[in-house]
């Protein structure tokens, strides 16, 4: 009886499966047969329904399936800033910002920002994201609740006014590591906020721990003209300069903003595989300047797009920057042709993957491949008609389009309702949080 | 009894109403009360209570209303052309798109279009728009049907492909101009598709009606390099420098795109009180360039806020739009104090309604004005916690955030549902009328 249908976990089927596999294969009718969290499965719906016979289904009828969306470079607490301090420069913006979180964080108000990150992110379709901020057991433990793929990992900084704060702390820095190395939807990194922020000891010890730990390194480098003085000031060198002087570029590296690079940086980028996240909303709001990222893509560089964090942005809607990213490359190269809807799909789900080091387990609808995956309703208005799925992704759809988040087979969104995290009481402590921040 | 509460229409209550008005008055607990379509009283909603007994109450409980948006350039039936071309140059896009239109075109496809745009545009929360194409009298019949207000008229053009259309016929436009002269919700004004696709025949008629009219005058102005080229060709000038030799600039022209513009052609605009459309997304898709915007608001020039077609967008979603010239602007010129959002949202509203010359009508929240308005959620996770309402209705908002849409009084999208308009049924059209085109 080999021909009787197997036993499996989940079965999901769509009208539409955009893989974002290697042949960017687009199927219709398509199923996906999902076991431990993973795609077993995956192709024509009548085909399934012959082969499988599972405990649950997700009928998606009528919608569009699509991998989750990656977002490279965040802040996720900083939701609790969001719209404080607008319309002025990167360095006066981070002197409130800062003066502000010194006072404001603690476990649990990083843990509410994350959480309302959390939604916002899974309402736009995000399903994994890297994180830079205090108290990452604390966050890393909300996401793993929220049953959301966090890559977050201790971040050192030497910053003034949060000396106390445990980023800087080396054993708890090793504990954390240790604690997460296997733990599933946690894909622990090891960060320096950016080579302005940190000495040549400290550099020294981040190197040690990455080549210790194979694990990918995160840092901010070449944001604005304001931090290459810095930079200048403190290593007498440019940021990629000092990085690789460290050892630190290569394709375990994800470079967050990278404005201001020469055409050697670039080449050097591209040379060592590092990867670069783009997070245009922020570097246009605080007028960092346009990061070079026609000619990256040009030169073979990796690039994933980011939100940053709310406090620049204001928002985490990954749809909405990848579409930025099209139409800023378009109108400053002279060249409408740069960043075409499919690559910037690609920058959004596989090449993001890619840059944090996961492109094995997500980024694509693949077999073997962790069933991470957003719904879209393209029926909507702003969806109609519909010529080519990838257009209507990058420059057509609106958050609101997303339905239904999925991550590891578990269904974190239906209808646009939280699954896992309690959205109404979020909020709620958020806005508890913003009352004290008006005191300050 | 003098002090006996007056009948009225209906009642508006709102936890906070953004008015718009010079103060910029923003007003908490508040009330509107509004007869045949205006505003008769503004102000707290218990003092409301006492002076009224309206027929119908709209209770908008923890919510933000707004004036309705100004969407002050479009082409409405391109909705039905929305990503079929993407990616390339304006001059081989407009090859396409022409070529499309010429076989596609007529009264019936053109009201679908129109009437998919509507509908994309009250979800995103603007209530009054102004459209440039053919069939004008079709769309404004369409327009007055979905009670939407539009800004419309007959738009001279000598396009190949498109001679025998109605639009440059002299008869008609009169016709329509006297038709639609004071018909609610119709603003009718003389439109001219470009200095390079009207000759000086067309233009010297063109400034008869629009000096016998005494109505707002509409034309593309440099919006692409191959633009200036053509005008060049054609007329010996500029752009600018054509239209203000035949008295076409001044306070009741509009000029849309002005991506293109020298010191002086800016100072002229400014010094005759025109006003132009500034629609970024499809001037980067296109590469047509990037609007001097900050300039031009420096040297005292009115700007609202276009979308420009969904074939070059492509969407309709004019806060997104508002948010892409804020951060685009601020990138650009290095500065990022320029355009702060209240000054944005004043763009939106206010400002696009006095570049359609319809300020004493429409753009804010005052008494005598039409109750146009837009409901909005702010208890959204991408809108908590809020220190600023300008801030995020700029840069945090997302469509999926408007609730209620209302013109002169009459709700037209209530929880998201269209009231006037038959949503399934024009999306199913739109969608067949896709299927056509892909036949050409």
């Amino acid at each position: 009886m080999s021909n009787a249908p197997k036993p499996i976990e989940t079965l999901i089927t769509g009208d539409t499966v955009i893989t974002m596999n290697k042949e960017r294969t687009i199927l219709s009718n398509a199923a996906l047969a999902v076991e431990a969290g993973e795609i077993l499965w995956i192709g024509d719906v009548n085909q399934a329904e012959s082969l499988f016979t599972p405990a649950q289904r997700f009928d998606f009828k009528g919608k569009v399936i699509i991998p989750g969306l990656v977002n490279v470079h965040g802040h996720w607490a900083m939701t609790l800033v969001r719209g404080l301090v607008d319309d002025c420069a990167l360095e006066q913006w981070l002197e409130t910002i800062w003066r502000v979180e010194a006072a404001l964080i603690s476990p649990e108000t990083v843990v509410v920002g994350s959480e309302l990150a959390m939604i916002e992110m899974l309402r736009g379709g995000t399903t994994c994201a890297a994180d830079m901020y205090w108290y990452y057991t604390e966050v890393t433990e909300a996401s793993r609740r929220a049953g959301f793929r966090i890559v977050t990992g201790p971040s050192f900084a030497e910053i003034e006014g949060f000396e106390d704060y445990r980023n800087t702390n080396h054993s708890i820095a090793i504990e954390y590591l240790d604690h997460f190395a296997d733990v599933p939807l946690v894909h622990p990194c090891i960060q320096a906020h950016s080579t302005y922020t940190t000495s040549p000891t400290t550099l020294e010890l981040v190197k040690e721990l990455v080549n210790q730990h194979g694990l990918l390194f995160v840092t901010h480098a070449s944001e604005s003209r304001g931090e290459l003085e810095l930079v200048q000031q403190k290593h007498g060198q440019r940021p990629i300069a000092v990085l690789d002087q460290f050892g630190l570029l290569g394709q375990h590296t994800l470079l967050a903003h990278c404005v201001h690079l020469t055409d050697e940086e670039i080449s050097r980028l591209a040379e060592t595989g590092t990867s670069v996240a783009h997070c245009p909303s922020s570097n246009l709001k605080l007028s960092s300047g346009i990061a070079r990222v026609a000619e990256m893509l040009a030169q073979g560089v990796n690039v994933g797009i980011g939100t940053d964090g709310a406090a620049s942005n204001n928002d985490l809607d990954l749809f909405h920057e990848a579409q930025l990213a099209a139409l800023v490359q378009k109108g400053v190269t002279g060249d409408p042709k740069v960043l075409p809807a499919e690559k910037v799909f690609s920058m959004l789900t596989i090449d993001g993957a890619h840059a944090m080091g996961l492109s094995d387990k997500i980024g694509s609808l693949e077999v073997g491949k962790s069933a991470d995956l957003a719904v879209i309703d393209f029926s909507s208005a702003n969806l109609t008609p519909c010529y080519d799925y990838y257009s209507h992704l990058i420059y057509a759809l609106s958050v609101g389009d997303v339905q239904d988040v999925m991550i590891a087979g578990q269904l974190l969104m239906h209808n646009r309702e939280m699954l896992t995290l309690d959205e109404v009481a979020v909020r709620a402590e958020a806005n508890r949080i913003a009352g004290e921040v008006l005191k300050l």
